[in-house]
């Protein structure tokens, strides 16, 4: 174990010829100590502003929706006093996203506190064929939650109110527009935790994760919201609730309708309320640093670390040796190893690593049990993104493969792109098969960009990846669902909007392509 | 600690004034030690047939399909030859339910072996309009799996190809027709277990499972279908093969179709193939058996355990005194205690039972670790149904309920049944808040049937919890849908029926009730 521990020097040394990371959560005194390593995308990171992507990420012409008129916004005042905005300074940080990519026109925006308002809202828009952007936190990263054009925001921030919490089983029902962090912060006092974790905690609304299927930081272990959410209350298009808010961790009477609304990105109905499976609050938590020679080791590591630690594995990161790179070169990240004792690692813990040591997968390392210690490595994953941003446009790309193909695609892409490009660097989340493929040029470069599309989409495609791991498709990425669906499957997915949503008023250009195959 | 391992006497004079048990599958050595500690519905114990159910459940009349002509027949010859099944012998035990209390009339019973096979069938059917019933197993407990009038029977028995398996990731793509039980041993040779597990599993299939949305032994910790399942390929009514077969953790491009076909009994389309995520083998297990003196203490005692022993709580099972009475009067059940060394519990259990103790929540108890004194524990849960059928007529319910609400189920049924009932006993799964509520009478008594419905169905809606916890609807429950669903939600399934099969020959008569409200 003592070859884990070693100095800032010697262990800065080892970072310059590893080619991968991985970071581990792990217990130390107890089953259900867990860290959580990794943020998905911390919000301020999130600065690099691209511009209006080309086509066929472009929005197409608007469709022949109603405008809105003094007569709609007499209605609107009427059931929303001092809570339908106008005024365009008001509305300005609701029509742009968060990466300043996509900037709609709308001209109101609507701030519903109860579910019947929503309601009315919507029989309303869609008697009058008034297209509508359902709204949460703003924070995704597709295009998905702002207008396009003069869409009539519909935000669900005042709809905030916790309804209930059960102690005995974890479960939590509370409205859309409940932040992240303030549902994590009510659950933390009552020895629970949110199933689900992002880096826009902060702003990130129930109802914007359920409706884009959010992944992030806990989904190794406790899964995706398929699983955890086990009821929602959702308005139609056409103004009727659809009340599937159950607490129950079973129930077989049906078709379970509320799936249909996790990740659809508020095309089929707005969410207006949530019910969820909390797990309990760890008692502790374990980080561990580790350096492979070989992605290959990474990923023999990563079988050795489930098959020893088992569920218990909270998650599993990487970040390769160009990551490190751009971290000591821009941020002159501190080197975040420090001093461990181990006789406070708890025998698993020991037992893994020894492992780990004694069969060369792994050839260094550090542990960190204290808060602070942990934050540290954290850093080196959280900070990345900026990282990057500093080392000039980047290109971004958020892809599912299977587990053992994930490396391949930047190696690829570092071979396919040569010269043109400034840095490949390839992190992300092992443990879920999620690789973040992040492109460097000195400045945003048509040529570039033309070098690395189609061929990320087509790379992916011949591995049955998925090119939208968790961000969803929004309006940047709808017409490359193809590179992932089959044609009969878009095709359904079109029934059930057409279904659902007759006159497509709902968060229209979203998710579907601008033409089906 | 060693007031826990009483000699069986003791424990036998403590059994009689302990209202409930509580046993919980723990840790020993390891976080990732665990037992399965009781079977859903073991398949040889549900022997008693009930004959066929009075109305609602009963079957509405016949849907004016089409009969079998010889033409039709030919076809079959010609695609499935040596597999169209006509002989009347051999359709006999696919026409019968497992509980043989529906028996359908089909005439024709059909084995593809491939994807292409079912979409062959189903797109004849469809242009003919020949009623279908898929089958797997034919394992279900609502009349869901046989056919009603003499709709064909499309068996996946011959689908029975695993397809790959991938050990980094733990995900198992296999046909539809894979018996559990198979799969099961298939997995543990390579150090993996499926996530679900049921007492029918030497016969049931993951095609099956996966329709039915089963439930069963490892939900409480690896949670439903709908987060363990990645993909599936799904033949529709109209024979289009829709791929949704993602092997990815994580695919977020657009909605998520694969759900829809989870636990919606085959009236959407027939499941050809399942990828599912599969966990990592537990190392070792152990059972505690525990006697709490109320139920509500039984529930402090799941909150304690849950909060010390975490996530690697693998069940956290019920049963009542009155089940105990019956185990011992009706099959003189070996009491299950027996020695054990506290030296060989892990530090976290000894942490739990000492805290259990000491806060008198619990009154006595064992524990075993050694596989066959933790199955003796076990049969004191799987054979709950099997004394019951020594003690009368039964009639069975599946209840989901809020976890504080599940007991007070039985007390009511119990009072409010009086001296019309022999037994009304308790057990189930608490982890899960799914209550077995099981209810004897000397012989089937209309008079007893009516004053248990729709008393237990109306109780159990007026605590928002669910006529059918894990069974399903299938025929002999589907008329009671709106006792755990709104008019809207029926009407939206009702819609989704129509959209996927307009026809109505997928399993006609099952899941949706007759008529719409």
């Amino acid at each position: 174990m003592a070859r884990l521990f070693r100095s800032t020097q010697q262990f800065g040394n080892v970072l310059g010829r590893c080619r991968t990371h991985a970071c581990a959560a792990t217990p130390r005194r107890s089953p259900v100590e867990h860290w959580w390593l990794f943020g998905l995308c911390s919000h301020k990171l999130h600065t690099v502003a691209d511009g209006p992507k080309s086509c066929p990420a472009a929005a197409p012409g608007r469709l022949p929706f109603s405008t809105v008129t003094p007569d709609d916004l007499d209605f609107f005042r009427k059931i929303l006093p001092g809570r339908t905005i106008t005024d365009p300074d008001l509305l300005q940080s609701s029509n742009v996203d968060w990466l300043k990519t996509v900037k709609g026109s709308s001209e109101v925006l609507l701030r519903p506190r109860t579910t019947e308002d929503v309601s009315q809202i919507l029989r309303y828009c869609n008697r009058r064929n008034l297209a509508v952007n359902p709204q949460g936190g703003n924070t995704g990263l597709v295009g998905g939650s702002v207008p396009v054009y003069d869409e009539i925001i519909v935000s669900t921030a005042l709809m905030n109110n916790i309804l209930s919490f059960d102690s005995v089983s974890g479960i939590l029902t509370c409205q859309a527009g409940c932040v992240l962090e303030n549902l994590t912060l009510y659950l933390e006092e009552r020895d629970y935790i949110m199933p689900l974790d992002l880096g826009a905690k902060g702003s990130c609304q129930i109802g914007g994760n359920v409706s884009t299927n959010a992944g992030g930081l806990r989904l190794l272990r406790y899964g995706s919201l398929h699983g955890t959410v086990l009821g929602l209350e959702v308005v139609l298009a056409d103004g009727r609730v659809l009340d599937c808010l159950s607490t129950l961790r079973k129930d077989n009477t049906g078709y379970d309708l509320k799936q249909l609304f996790i990740g659809s990105e508020g095309t089929l109905g707005v969410i207006t309320a949530v019910s969820i499976l909390c797990p309990r609050k760890p008692k502790s938590v374990n980080v561990v640093f580790l350096g492979c020679e070989t992605f290959e080791q990474l990923l023999q590591t990563f079988q050795l670390c489930r098959g020893m630690l088992g569920e218990i594995l909270s998650a599993f990161e990487f970040l390769d040796s160009e990551c490190m790179r751009l971290l000591n070169t821009h941020l002159k990240l501190p080197n975040p190893i420090s001093g461990s004792d181990p006789r406070h690692d708890g025998e698993k813990l020991h037992n893994f690593l020894e492992e780990a040591m004694t069969s060369s997968l792994v050839n260094d390392g550090t542990v960190a049990t204290e808060e602070s210690k942990a934050k540290t490595l954290w850093s080196m994953r959280e900070r990345v993104t900026e990282a990057l941003t500093h080392d000039g446009y980047t290109y971004k790309y958020d892809i599912s493969l299977p587990v053992d193909r994930i490396y391949q695609l930047v190696t690829d892409m570092r071979e396919h792109l040569g010269d043109k490009a400034k840095s490949v660097v390839g992190y992300g989340h092992v443990g879920d098969g999620n690789l973040h493929l992040n492109i460097t040029s000195p400045t945003k470069d048509p040529e570039v960009l033309a070098a690395i599309e189609p061929f990320v989409y087509e790379w992916t495609a011949s591995c049955q990846g998925s090119i939208s791991a968790e961000h969803g498709l929004g309006l940047k990425k709808r017409n490359y669902i193809y590179y992932s669906k089959p044609r009969q499957a878009v095709a359904l997915m079109s029934d059930i909007k057409a279904m659902l949503d007759p006159k497509g008023i709902l968060n229209p250009y979203k998710t579907l392509p601008d033409n089906l195959k």
